[in-house]
């Protein structure tokens, strides 16, 4: 272990408002949310051309429909949930399947997959009226490695741009090969900087996370500086554990193509601004953040594994899902006192210590984007 | 059938404010619910003098009271729902009786049923008090054809006025003698004029109603142009239909003192700003309108027939309310997938066709009469 | 009874932004809940050394800690609930026993019972910091027979100058020795000032109250003028009435030392800015206001007896609590309504009677405060 750079002598906590101020938090909701890529599910979700997903981002819906066969290169299209007619919404539900076309329920105005007008009843009437003028509203979106990216900004950087080394970094698991084993919702009454910041460190291993701290100590593996779009750093299994999970056990295989130092170790990354990798030696666990206001978050847990071992007969996440639903129910716990402290009159800024690095050059990263 | 005029090529929704704007929506609320007749009910709810109902409107409590006995004209008066003393509010329930009068609960402060002071305890301590100084706070009311209607705005048109040649058109249909079946109340999360333009078009009929555009056909009939306080237009019942029901059939007589034609006719009109009347051959439905935000409506849907029809033995309105209220949950659902999309930062306005003439004279009316 | 000198003729209630205006409200929290000392509970919710009560005040949560041990004189602590690392609140419960010192769930902190911080994890690597600088941020807190108080404010008057001569006034009662029997907590739709004003006059006990007004008449005692930080009064009990109860009948001792006048009388006094005392014969009642909004109070009613008593086989308190739960249902339920009606647009000021002379007294208090 090598011993930490102090920090400077300004290395205090937010104040408040970061937390706090619907305003601010508008304006954090449309740099990080609107301006950047956005994680917003699975392409395993899409099980064939015309699948859908909705999702609510940054108060706006938008669902994203498949436009590849099985078999064809993964292609997606992002649209907002309306219609170009009178705004009525299209989907009414989080997830389905559109035969071939896209029909309004209340008109019955119909666009094709690629979002083109192809009928308008009773427009006719309308001379100037052409349906090319009136395309459903699309937003940027893409596939990496399995996780489903929309950009609401149409100029701005490429997903690859904003991933920047990570396609690299993350090439061992092979998350594109991966497959969804159980997932759980959570509603988190805190800031979602909170919740990021709660991720990127173990300092509140030992006196909040007990059993984690048995499988993989906390002073142990070290972390990457914050780059542009995202932050991270490993931590070491403690010896004779094999994976995180209730009891260290691990009754899966090693994900194939690991070296012997990666099935040691456990990475944890925040991109920014939505998604936490967790990538364990035998499963992926993936955070997919969806901040709902200054103090609410609505947080996605999954746990992701090759599916050769998720279709061996007795497979089984019961251990992972167990462990990480425990120990994520502490972390929220926390972040919600933190949310409802900060929310005090009394809160002044607190000091962090060395062992808080990420945190601290995170704020320096949201202080800086948002231009104070 | 007459081809409709095409629309001017400006023809388009309303901005999303128009929906989304709580400020704008006040200023709405002003215009058309406080300086305008409003109708909050039917006289048959008040089947005594003293008998009284109590309604929220534009933010206000109001109660009407009964003032003449059964056997005297028809009237009524209304007041704001609170004491001059210290401002309790007199009426907790939404109707009642008062016993000749009106007196508050916290210290007794008792008026007669015209409004006026007729009892304070302990006042005679206060020299320069006098009772008549201190009445009920009143608005104006009225009567139409069995309609309750209430002002807010002291100055301005009469109820006459503001009916315009509304008594002569309805007159065959005799709604003051109507009694009421059966009623169903309604929360929308929708604006109010989304009601009103979902109610003043048929364009959606084929896709949304398919029961309904089997028993009239959505391009029948002929809309009246847009008049300064109303708007509407009739559709004919298909050949071998006799009413609008689940199943076509009526039994029911039709209204005594229809023409033939009338009787093979829906009338479908909008009394601004919040009474949608159908007029069937043998029955009239009503909607009435209480915004109770720029997203929220509250809906009363009410069946009034014949009072003979409603004493005959084996009378049933089941046919007809459950066409009505299934086509009613059909269209509430649309209205409130529309203020979904209209709230949308990517909404923007879209084409009326020739068929939703209507609206866009509505929309005309609506934003001239807010200045914009 | 002496009649009471007619009010000015300005005498009327306070305009309605006082109790619907949320900015006010406010204003009215800073002044009257930030900088005067409000009660928050008994000192015999603190058992032990250790034991600690959490409260919401002013928008904030702060917890008051025994720091005396049984047989030493009392003495409490008040620290916000927030811990100065970040921000994370150390009580998530209303009430507790801290075992020595005071320790953050999320990063091991610790504190002792002076708020004196001990133990902070990792930040030895901080050159700079100094456990000094970061003790609990810490309110006034006292203890007036048996009363605890806080003051966020750390300048301006102490508790025993806010109270000025009530512990003279208060001393027959020895409140300090009694303990509580039972409590009701209630949530008022109302504004706090409602609350406080219908307790300052009995003119509506005749109409509401019929059982309270069989024991004690109305008219009855006698106001004290307002003074600086409190009001009140009191009324006698109706002859063969022994104190206030289902049936006037008493199945209880006098508490200790009264005079034979005072065992014939119930003192009504509001101590701004939150608690009000029913001084009875043979208990104490207290209502302890918290506002939760400008139109909502949530308030705490308690019934304190003398400890011998409380100890005697076959004590009750059932008649105490049945009259008092009833009488002050009735009292909320128009102190709701007058919320209700206040809020009306047509809300004007009414006149007060000679009888409401604390009201108007207290109305003037409030608005000079204000600097209205």
């Amino acid at each position: 272990m090598k011993p930490r750079a102090p920090l400077p002598l300004t290395a205090f906590t937010l104040p408040a408002k970061y937390y706090t101020d619907p305003g601010l938090h508008q304006r954090e909701v449309d740099l990080f949310f609107r301006r950047m890529w956005v994680c917003v599910g699975r392409f395993q979700e899409l099980p064939e051309r015309g699948s859908f997903i909705a999702r609510h981002l940054a108060g706006d819906s938008l669902f994203i429909v498949r436009t590849s066969a099985p078999g064809e290169p993964e292609s997606v299209k992002a649209f907002h949930n309306l219609c170009r007619h009178r705004g009525t919404q299209l989907c009414r539900d989080d997830h389905g399947h559109f035969n071939g076309s896209i029909q309004c329920e209340y008109h019955a105005w119909t666009y094709d997959l690629d979002g083109r007008l192809i009928g308008a009843p009773h427009m006719e009437g309308s001379p100037h009226f052409r349906k090319e003028d009136y395309p459903l509203l699309s937003a940027r979106a893409g596939v990496w490695e399995g996780f489903v990216y929309v950009c609401l900004d149409e100029s701005g950087p490429t997903l690859e741009q904003q991933l920047a080394d990570l396609p690299l970094k993350f090439r061992p698991w092979h998350m594109g090969d991966l497959r969804r084993g159980d997932g759980v919702t959570y509603d988190i009454a805190a800031n979602w900087k909170l919740v990021i910041q709660n991720f990127s460190e173990c300092l509140h291993c030992p006196n909040l996370h007990p059993a984690l701290n048995k499988l993989s100590h906390y002073m142990s593996g070290e972390n990457e500086p914050l780059r542009p779009t995202y932050m991270g750093g490993r931590m070491d299994l403690n010896e004779g554990v094999a994976t995180m999970s209730m009891d260290g056990t691990c009754p899966r295989a090693m994900l194939p193509g690991l070296s012997a130092a990666d099935q040691r170790r456990v990475y944890y990354y925040a991109l920014f601004p939505n998604l936490l990798i967790s990538a364990h030696p035998d499963y992926v666990m993936t955070h997919t953040l969806y901040p709902m206001g200054h103090d609410r978050t609505r947080l996605v847990c999954e746990w992701h594994f090759h599916p050769e071992e998720l279709a061996r007969p007795g497979f089984t996440l019961a251990d992972v899902r167990e462990f990480w639903d425990m120990t994520n129910r502490q972390d929220w716990h926390v972040c919600e006192l933190a949310q409802r402290g900060i929310s005090s009159s009394a809160y002044r800024p607190g000091p962090y210590s060395s062992r808080e690095d990420l945190l601290y050059a995170f704020d320096r990263f949201i202080v800086a984007a948002l231009g104070d």
